[in-house]
């Protein structure tokens, strides 16, 4: 039941690199762009994970352009969260443009601090930047023993249903359900069937989509990833209804952290300043009774039958596995972006 | 962009009865199963508002499973939620198997408590009933003035992706965003394509549906609702992501409510004891400003291009007028069903 879309990690243009040295190189860079110390080695470390898990598009592939929003004044290194609003369970930061991984992280940190006390904990953040993985932050509840699940809005970047135009972010969301032995479940996808990175990988080799992924420049629903490209009309999961979950959840981001919607977000020369919202449910609801039905549940779900006598994942199923194996073996990173880095690392401005 | 699959109200077998009559029939059909008289005439206007708004198939089309509950011992007329759990805005309810209109209403209303004081409210109900319609907990809410959100497990009537076999619920949630005028947004949704109410509804009218929305008996994705009641094999939103979704849905609404999974509704004789999730925010956060927010995005929304010049509505638009109308000239009703529903108000017994 795990995305089809996950990344390839064969190309001969990937090569591996260990994860200490990934994590110290992007740090290097970090700290020759004004991070101090322990917030670059934090916020390369969770950039590093997530190539190390298997979603380098949101991991070490995306490490240029967080460079980039550094350099050009939208990701502010130093900044972090300040809270505006204190509300009983529901607290309001605003993330002063601050790095998006760190900031995220510690409102997620900060909405568990709430659960434990208030039984449930929620924290809008405003004001914040890109971060990364939405999975990083519902997998951190999880780690901690909790029900973790956020969302954020993004630029427009998602044509509403019966429009051509993108008005929409495709607003991702996870949810993390935290098990025992660390082999949690987490859903955590876009509103778009593909993203922008799966459409490029798959133009890379060479092959369709093994579903229609959105319009082509005549408006017919196509599977050829070049077609939505070139027409900018990426599908909305499940047509009109990821089209408007994209659009509630836009609205319960900027609502809730009294930030800014996709909207407003589109009208700036670029994307920053993003809503972002977090929640997390008390440990006291994690009983030896409910432990068991989550347990109960994925056993069921995995004997289900198929066609092909393969069994049935759950989300999330396979990051454990590609965690140990990739921490092994190196984390594959693409050689050309691997090249970039090591060149930042030693130097201060990005090329071009 | 509201969804493609809006019943049909021109149906030369649909008929219109004015909405007090229908609330006082259906009343009465309660009452002589056991409800009184303020809890009757309640659950019965819930149900003729669904049916109002223009979701007849979670409204009175739905009327005689719901009595088919009560008379068959699953729904217990006299039973409301009692609290099993408090841990400061999370609260967990059992429904003690009663209406699950009136438990549901009961709970959306306990979470607007608490998040009138604590910012944010959840409550988790287990142990409740078929609630008929999502959408109409949280627009409760949004009448409230506050965001909301709520969502339920299901028996299991949807395979995970790469099965055949349904093992997942469909598991609708719906979220409300309140605006001041009444014409709220509200997505409310199921993780299938379409519900089997829906294929139902194509095949009555000699119809495709307008998207793939299952498989046929040999696997293959189609239009056709035949081959998709044949199979069993409806699709999920989005494929992979709609079942990751549906599963994520169901583990949170167990946990939080302590209450059964999918699988575990799946083991007993009919869809009872069902687990549901309420969450509601303070209006605390509905500034002038954020209310501002809201307005300027359903602006912008609504002026997205199209290829056919239509205007894109946001989800919900349409139910302030749906309402208006049918008010005015009568709810749509199956001819058939409201010759049962007469029936049944003059007698006891469910014929057949």
């Amino acid at each position: 039941m795990e995305t089809d879309d996950k990344e390839t990690e064969h190309s001969p243009a990937v090569i591996r690199v260990p994860f200490q040295r990934l994590c110290e190189t992007m740090c290097r860079c970090l700290i020759l762009r004004g991070f101090t110390q322990d917030r670059g080695a934090r916020c390369a470390a969770i950039i590093a994970e997530n190539s190390l898990v298997g979603v380098p598009s949101h991991g070490v592939n995306r490490f240029l352009r967080f460079i980039e929003g550094i350099e050009r004044g939208w990701v502010d290194p130093r900044s972090s969260p300040h809270r505006l609003g204190s509300h009983g369970a529901l607290e309001q930061w605003d993330g002063r443009l601050g790095p998006g991984p760190l900031n995220a992280e510690f409102a997620m940190q900060r909405a568990l601090e709430i659960a434990s006390a208030q039984g449930v904990g929620c924290v809008g953040l405003r004001n914040t930047n890109h971060w990364l993985r939405a999975g990083t932050y519902a997998w951190q509840a999880a780690q901690a023993g909790s029900l973790g699940l956020c969302f954020t809005n993004t630029e427009p970047n998602l044509p509403p249903w019966g429009s051509t135009e993108a008005k929409l972010g495709n607003n991702p969301i996870a949810v993390a359900v935290p098990r025992a032995d660390g082999r949690h479940v987490m859903f955590d996808g876009a509103m778009s069937q593909f993203s922008y990175g799966a459409l490029e990988t798959a133009i890379l080799e060479g092959r369709q989509l093994p579903v229609p992924g959105g319009f082509d420049r005549l408006g017919a629903i196509t599977t050829d990833p070049n077609e939505i490209i070139s027409s900018r009309r990426p599908l909305p999961i499940g047509y009109w209804k990821g089209s408007g979950l994209a659009l509630v959840l836009d609205l319960v981001s900027a609502l809730v952290s009294g930030g800014q919607s996709s909207a407003m977000i589109g009208q700036q020369e670029a994307e920053y300043g993003v809503s972002q919202v977090f929640l997390a449910f008390g440990t006291q609801i994690l009983t030896v009774r409910t432990r068991a039905v989550v347990e109960e549940t994925l056993h069921d779900l995995c004997r289900a039958q198929t066609d092909d006598g393969r069994h049935v994942t759950y989300p999330g199923e396979r990051i454990a596995e590609r965690r140990q194996t990739n921490m092994r073996t190196g984390v594959p990173v693409s050689a050309q972006v691997w090249g970039e880095i090591t060149r930042l690392a030693s130097q201060g401005e990005v090329a071009g």
